[in-house]
């Protein structure tokens, strides 16, 4: 194999660092096969070429658009995965490992691809919360909004999911309009470069969205200001470096990381070994230990079983991680490849050293491990090594000290209590997994854990077949822990956007800050014209147009008739005495759904037009009853729109129901799909 | 006046330290008025204490249960406010300075009693966000979850508004179930300590709950952890120094800080000086120059006018301030009191002798001031100092230097975008002002220049009556800024309760996850039994639990009938042949008001009982249209509950309508108020 010069991305341009280039050598054989460095690279002005470039075409695109960007990135990587799997190898991951790192980051940009065009507007703004009224006439109001911010993201990411680890933080970064400095982790750099050249040369991304440092990041840190985000994946060691760097305080650099935690998994007070939960809490360990040669931030690092089961708990285990085939990540029976590097493997040694001291090893050895396939000896191949100490108060060391690699320690725990407080014990984890089928467990978990644990698995015999299991974040949770975590959040959806937005708070009247947000907002002024609002296309409709209905009378002989047409005969409509007994009524009221249905009969204007159907409904809330003899009448005004397709688009109305004292009878959001 | 001993309140008890104490002096008059220090205090003990008693005690509580301990807390405080008046004076504060410190206080107390028993549930963990489907079958789902911080919220608040500045910082944390230490600026310590003891002699909180440093902070970070929270509130330089305490990276705690920024106010393109505008912005910098003698980290350091008219800006400003009536505090004529103390003064001159090397004075005279009332020679006054600049690119100091005092910059703009990129300057702020009448500046404003700002109010002649002015942080709106504002955001509503929960993703299957969050989430079982569920008391109800309607076909003659009877003739349900080329109803189709009628119908239990009244709706989506002839039945399933009053409560029920084939129609959730 040729020995590859990583390359880096900078300002527009390929870049090959001519000097201070380190060896990067194949996990699998221990042969060099590629260089990497950044040695030259003006740091200041690739953030300068990001600000003053990438950041204002991106933020020059709607939500939508950059969703469809994502969508188009994800597809190029789908394209030419197998380029991507070939190069794996080397990093001493199986196909299955791969799998995580190339579809699971590919699967990632379309799960933000898509939830950036279901969940939020085709806007370059993004609304927060409601409308907060902020006087008594309602002519001054408060709304929260999110903008870009105007930096760069410097994501420095991890060596284990070179892929996945890039992706699964561009999602969210680009679609908030923001463009990034990629930094992937030196040893298997290469890969990160491969899946990285495939997204620029997919020529989708404007000029300054994507940079990449292959190499060490200089001073970069230096150039840092206020609006930009550093986002860490990595050891707790080099985090506390970068968070101190001077500049992230003097600047207020928003700075999340999210750091390998002693991630323990739990198997429920109710589980015993003829239980399905039993299996389950084995089957999932032994996974999480060997996925990736246990070098997951997320995997699990200490195992709790009731006292009564250690002993099954361990045989059981022992038994399936006998089974495993360690070797050529390449060869198909193989389910364990190698550590990434030959440092990785005597960093991980070393660990397991200090923590066999207070938990002897139960299974596996250190140094030895039989391995399947041709021309290994150099390299950093382990067997999957349990530990177990039977005083887990006392052997502090297994909540502390990570070996990040195929390692898991065995303990005992004395009732649910213990249990969780053992699990909290790590200062903060990114995964706790509870092996339960009993609600009462989760719900004590939740109150007493929860906030030690940035995600918590529940894994029974209802969900198990469906699970994705107790190591694996999904786009569409959050993926961070606190303490010992980093204190960070990342994904979880449109959560995730929002790291890499800046939300204010504005002021002012409604009149003003509706047309300046493109959404009617309470107490605007609202438009009428000559033509019928549902006779506009959707792009000629303007938030605060509508329409004021004429009034219509609600008879006693209109509440009887609904009531024995629909069923609804529900005393306040039907007996007065009963209704007259009510605090809320005082007497017999019109149906809220007849209200609903003779509102749309005084707003809907009937013959075929843009409107192409009503769709939903929302926030509605029966404010007043209407009696029999009142009048009622509607203002419906149309309050936002969001294109969905090339062809229709979703358009918003408010509409406020109020009776002959104009005294507010309902008040709802209308959902209908309109034609462009 | 006596010197008084300004006391800690440490572990449930009052603490005076024996040693180390400092004078404070009065600004008004120069005497000492008190002495403070916290010599002796066993920090780490504190914060056990807490952990130990005060954190399980609230956690203990829902919701409404700690908002009803916030309103009584508040209570407390206005019902004993003359006190903090008289207290206050010493300050240099005016009576209206103090109404902004005691009754904005108490008042943002107010504000999280309501919102909490409004907008939270009466539960001990928050529900965020929807249910996320993690499978195809349904049988494995993800709910991200909100529960308190097990550690301490440490305050460290500024010297300017004593009881604001603790209040504004306590409401969030105490609703979200999480105990406090406050440490106030030294100061004013002696007018915190005042309100506090008002609280504590309230008897309503737990012990544990509060605890007070007056005084250093001694060795306290160094036992901080992951669930605490640093949440400071003063110079960048302290925060700098806190932020970068090793612990603070180490065990990734909390930290958030609200720095002073060189606010900035701008007087739009569109204003000349015969609009209101322009007379609203005059009035509107003299006010944030003079109130708390300018002291007020909102407050706008630099007022920028179209550059036409800057001599006309700088008369007018000139004008008003030369109004200004300074002195002694408790004379009602007075408009602006005394600087905090004697070392604010002298280093509120030598910063204005900083700027005025490149903004000369304009208005004012540092060293010299007239003043009203006796005996105050000693006090810490100053004159309202107006500086001005022509090269506002040029001068950058006055982007960057800021006195705290009654002190502003007066420059020139030309053009919107140099308005925003000026603005932009301060390299972040809590405030922005910008007093036009032109929507289109104001989405200029926020698009470009939001990422910068934390509010920005727009003011002009619609809102002005009802507007709380720039320097005003409400409860209901974010405070906090980028950049050197401190990166932090405080209240916002329930925003600011989340900054002391941990957000946790939960998965599993729905049966378990529903018992365990006490909400019926989507593929949970649902249980029927015997009675109806509208024969229910609130306290019977059991999310999951619910009814399975009979099946109804909704004829053409019900179409027909409905439309008639409703005035809703929209074609798609009247007009075969145009319906019938709808690509999305292919035919004519029921309403989706009739098929919530119908619904209601079929589910509605009609005599009276413990349903009081149906009084909303929720997230109606319509999925599939019905078409005459087919069937329609309805599942109906308590999915929440809140408790309201003590008498009754909200159930949130979810239904869902489905056709004779079992797809769904219409799903939605329906709000009643129930008896308990």
């Amino acid at each position: 194999m040729a020995v590859r010069a990583v390359q880096s991305y900078t300002e527009g341009h390929w870049y090959t660092s001519s000097g201070g280039r380190e060896a990067v050598a194949s996990a699998v054989t221990g042969e060099i096969i590629a260089e990497i460095g950044s040695d030259g690279i003006d740091f200041g002005a690739m953030l300068r070429f990001a600000r003053a470039t990438g950041g204002p075409a991106l933020r020059a695109m709607t939500f939508h658009e950059r969703a469809l960007m994502l969508k188009a990135l994800a597809q190029a990587v789908m394209a030419r995965k197998e380029e991507l799997y070939e190069l794996s190898y080397p990093s001493g991951a199986t196909r299955s490992d791969s799998w995580i790192d190339i579809e699971g980051g590919a699967g990632t940009l379309f799960a933000y691809a898509s939830k950036g065009r279901r969940e939020l507007p085709n806007e370059r703004l993004l609304i927060d919360g409601d409308t907060e009224l902020l006087g008594r006439a309602g002519t001054f109001v408060g709304q929260h909004v999110y903008t870009s911010l105007q930096g760069v993201a410097v994501h420095i990411n991890a060596f284990n999911f070179p892929i996945w680890g890039m992706l699964e933080k561009l999602g969210p970064t680009l679609l908030a309009g923001v463009p990034a400095v990629v930094k992937p982790a030196q040893s298997t750099g290469y890969i990160a470069e491969a899946a990285f050249r495939i997204m620029i040369e997919s020529g989708v991304l404007p000029a300054g969205a994507l940079q990449l440092v292959s190499g060490k990041t200089g001073d970069l840190f230096d150039h840092l200001t206020a609006q930009d985000v550093v986002a860490f994946t990595g050891s707790a060691r080099t985090a506390m470096l970068l968070q101190n760097h001077p500049v992230i305080a003097r600047e207020s650099v928003r700075f999340t990381a999210e750091r390998d935690s002693l991630n323990a998994s739990i198997l429920g007070p109710d589980a015993t070994p003829d239980t399905p939960e039993f299996d389950l809490f084995v089957k999932e360990v032994a996974k999480e230990m060997t996925v990736k040669a246990g070098q997951k931030c997320t995997a699990i690092r200490r195992a709790l079983v009731p006292a009564n089961l250690i002993n099954a708990a361990q045989e059981a285990l022992s038994a399936r991680l006998a089974k495993i085939k360690v070797g050529d990540p390449r060869d198909e029976s193989v389910r364990m490849g190698a550590l990434a590097s030959r440092s990785q493997l005597l960093d991980v040694r070393s660990r397991i050293t200090e923590l066999a001291k207070v938990a002897p090893i139960v299974f596996g050895s250190p140094d030895d491990v039989p391995l399947t396939g041709e021309g290994l000896s150099g390299g950093a191949f382990m067997s999957p090594i349990l530990l177990r100490t039977d005083t887990p108060w006392k052997a502090t060391a297994i909540h502390e000290v990570e070996a990040f690699g195929p390692v898991s320690t065995l303990m005992p725990y004395d009732g649910i209590d213990d249990a969780i407080a053992l699990a909290n014990r790590g200062m903060g984890s990114l995964a706790l997994s509870v092996v339960t089928h009993d609600p009462d467990v989760a719900r004590d978990v939740i109150l007493t854990g929860g906030a030690w644990h940035g995600r918590i698995l529940f894994l029974d015999r209802d969900c198990a077949k469906e699970s994705t299991g107790h190591g694996s974040p999904l786009p569409v949770l959050i993926h961070g822990g606190p303490g010992r975590a980093g204190g960070g959040e990342e994904m979880g959806g449109i959560r995730g956007v929002k790291h890499y937005m800046q939300r204010t708070a504005l002021q002012g009247g409604p009149a003003l800050l509706s047309k300046a947000v493109h959404q009617q907002l309470p107490g605007a002024p609202t438009a009428e014209g000559d033509r019928h609002p549902f006779r506009l296309t959707f792009g000629e409709i303007e938030p605060g147009y509508g329409i004021r209905t004429a009034a219509r009378t609600v008879t006693l002989e209109d509440i009887e008739h609904f009531a024995h047409f629909t069923g609804d005969t529900f005393y306040a409509h039907m007996d007065e005495e009963a209704a007259s007994k009510s605090p809320i009524f005082g007497g017999r009221v019109a149906h809220g759904y007849l209200i609903l249905s003779f509102a749309a009969g005084l707003f809907v204007d009937p013959a075929p037009g843009p409107v192409l159907a009503n769709y939903g409904l929302e926030g509605l809330r029966f404010v007043k009853p209407l009696k029999p003899g009142d009048s009622m009448k509607a203002v419906l005004t149309a309050k936002s729109k969001s294109l969905k397709t090339p062809e229709m688009g979703e358009v918003r109305w408010h509409v406020d129901v109020s009776n002959q004292d104009d005294e507010l009878v309902a008040t709802y959001d209308l959902l209908t799909m309109n034609a462009v």
